[in-house]
């Protein structure tokens, strides 16, 4: 064992380090499609916040790249660790430290997985309202890529659920921000500037995720619309309402075709109206109050009609449950179908149909095609590309972000921008921005550690 | 004429530069209470983006402190300026650039005030929602200090509804953070770090806000307690319920009555029951429908009574608008009432009995007194501190503070650190948080040019 390993596992124990072949595969990446699986030289499996300081100061002093895992769910590339580099999976950090009813907040260790937390809070009334796509995904993992998923149009994306942090800097500090509080200003908020950082600044070893009562009733509606401007129409109507709808999905028709077969969904849509719709609408309603939902659906269906759906299906339970599933998976979908890399950009909600238009064009012409759905509500468009040949993907991809910046979004709502999109941002990005962001990176990480090629590129 | 007015007064115009002796004195303080008022060498009122930078360019080249100011409204001295400084007051621009509807956010310059940006919104239906006491403050302030206000329990604080600026760095360059869009996770958090900043980091120069829709029938109760705990019982027990207040406020007798008093107010509460009560619950409900809007206020007046209310009123629309004015008011009712400073500290919610009790005692002890209101439903803590003698106030104000952080809360929840809690932070604070926070301030300002003394303090 070499005295760098030996070193490790003495901070970790012997067991909970592995290095070399031994190492599974399943560590070598994530759930991102184009790059390429690389093994890190060690993969540690701290206990404690201590360990992890550990970790990182023994990482610094031999110029060791540190990448942080959670579930491996991600799918920009930001847990595919570095050749040589130290792993570290938060496995083991895998406790619900409280469910605290009063504050109406839990405090757990960043392994946690989604399943595991809900879980822990629904015997109280209580749940984190952040549901990317992927429940096996873990805290620290949301953290990470502040993760959004389809509840973000009303209860936000996880910056907006995760109160405090307990961290440990690439120097090896162990620092708190926030904390079971919804305000403060009381210096820079580093727990915000930590969302969202994807590994690069410090690592989170606790987490304080705000809680929300859960509402008893829910109903889901499905509208297929003729055309798809409508439908990007109707979404800015419908908010208007003050309904606050928790889920505002669009799906296009191929899409919709490829989950109902995949998935092997029955949603009782008439062959005649799904041959001529082109994308559906997807509706989620809920109240602590039958009587008041059952209002709010026949408003809601009231004004999808008007707005020019086709028709209008309310999902009893079972079927809703299992089309909001299967959207969930349409990342799977998108793999299933062959889909050559994605993109989660996010665009103003009033620019989407004019983005959607411009970008199928785009994919025509690189003789490529795209398919997706996304948050509707919030502007975040998910697509998968195909588009076989590397150089014209390359530059479609480059021209899907560019008009999604210029039109006022940016290139990845909640995936992050990882190990694959990086070189975009550099590309693209204001370089005085790109420039703030490497100070303060130095700021954190004065021996850049910490997932190096993650955010900023290689270069 | 110095040089270096010469220079200022090329950037902004002649008129729009005052200089020695011709600054007015309002300049040089905001409404916090304990620090002399110090005039700026310099007041320069730019009128775009490119003057602010062309300005901080100058005064880095000259070393001169620049502190930024909108409304001067602020309560811990953030917008008093240094000796020999540069003021840059944003009163020009204060143009509410665009109301967009379709994606909910307005655009608006530094310089508009609340009242104004609601003036703008109204006719569409849409509402900014962060409500700090002070409606002239402006929306450059609310980004400074991460402003909070009485509607946070519902919608959050100004970082939730902040969604995107323009600023600029202290070296002059005009960068672009977030946009009309509520989620993106590509990159760090440029706007989550700037708001709340207290113009240390960089100057805001455009503003995207989000706006809500605003819902048409509001209800407010209100709960005297003859016990103080039971108060705070009663607030978590309000919000399980999932009714979502959009105000959740305690009162106590001190304050009540001071600011009945003071704002002459008349709420038809019988004197033997304001004499027996120590604290009042205010609890303001909003709904889209009315018949919803009665349900829901018979449900909080019937759950208040369970959980030992004395009584319950609901005020009608006139009454209710005074004691929720007279409530914002607070501030001017803790100086009318000679407090010789001012805590807003933040606990967790289920701390507040813990920490108000013995804050009383330590008043005591220290030979003054408290008297309060807050924001029950967030554990913001508003104090009026009476204490004439400075070295027992300077203590009495450290023991407060560090009683808030051992139970998990911070100095401020809403005012921000400004310059005159500064001290009290860097006595208190975890010193590798603060000297982190440093090198991030080094990161956007390596020439300390913008408000030295404010969150770091003098040292």
């Amino acid at each position: 064992m070499s005295d760098i390993a030996a070193r490790l596992a003495h901070i970790v124990g012997e067991h909970h380090l592995v290095t070399g072949d031994a190492i599974p595969d399943d560590y070598a990446h994530d759930e991102e499609l184009t790059l390429a699986p690389v093994k890190p030289a060690y993969v540690a499996k701290p206990a404690s916040a201590e360990e992890v300081a550990a970790l990182l100061v023994a990482a610094g002093e031999h110029g060791i790249p540190v990448t942080a895992r959670g579930s491996g769910s991600g799918l920009s590339g930001a847990a595919r660790p570095q050749p040589g580099g130290l792993l570290i999976s938060f496995e083991r950090m895998n406790a619900v430290l409280e469910v605290d009813t009063t504050n109406q907040v839990a405090v757990v260790q960043p392994g946690v997985t989604l399943t595991e937390l809900d879980a822990a809070t629904d015997p109280h009334g209580l749940r984190y309202m952040v549901h990317p796509g992927e429940l096996s995904s873990s805290v620290g993992g949301n953290v990470g890529t502040n993760a959004g998923g389809m509840q973000a149009v009303k209860y936000g994306v996880a910056r907006h659920n995760i109160l405090g942090l307990q961290a440990v800097l690439p120097t090896g500090e162990i620092i708190r921000t926030g904390g079971r509080i919804a305000k403060v200003s009381t210096g820079y908020d580093l727990t915000q500037l930590i969302v969202g950082s994807e590994g690069t600044l410090a690592l989170a070893t606790e987490v304080i995720v705000k809680l929300y009562p859960r509402l008893e009733h829910s109903a889901t509606v499905l509208a297929p619309f003729a055309d798809f401007d409508q439908v990007m129409t109707a979404v800015p109507a419908v908010l208007a309402q003050g309904l606050s709808p928790y889920i505002l999905e669009y799906v296009d028709n191929m899409t919709m075709a490829a989950i109902v077969y995949t998935q092997h969904l029955e949603l009782g849509i008439p062959e005649q109206v799904r041959d001529s719709c082109q994308a559906y609408l997807v509706v989620a309603l809920e109240n602590r109050n039958e009587g008041r939902l059952d209002e709010d659906v026949e408003q809601v269906a009231e004004l999808l009609a008007e707005l020019g759906a086709v028709d209008c299906y309310v999902l009893e339970g079972g079927a809703a449950r299992k089309l909001i599933e299967a959207r969930e998976k349409a990342f799977w979908t998108a793999k299933a179908i062959g889909a050559d890399d994605i993109v989660d950009t996010v665009v103003p909600r009033a620019a989407m149909p004019q983005f959607l238009a411009a970008v199928r064009e785009m994919a025509t012409s690189a003789g490529g095609g795209v398919a997706g759905c996304g948050h509707a509500g919030d502007g975040n468009v998910h697509l998968a590309v195909l588009c076989k040949d590397p150089v014209a993907r390359k530059k479609l991809m480059t021209d899907i972000f560019a008009l999604a910046m210029e039109l006022g979004g940016a290139i990845s709502g909640e995936h992050g921008l990882g190990r694959a999109k990086a070189a975009y941002f550099a590309e693209l990005e204001d370089p005085a921005k790109v420039a703030l962001l490497r100070r303060i990176k130095e700021s954190f990480d004065p021996a850049g550690i910490l997932n190096p090629g993650v955010v900023f590129g290689e270069g």
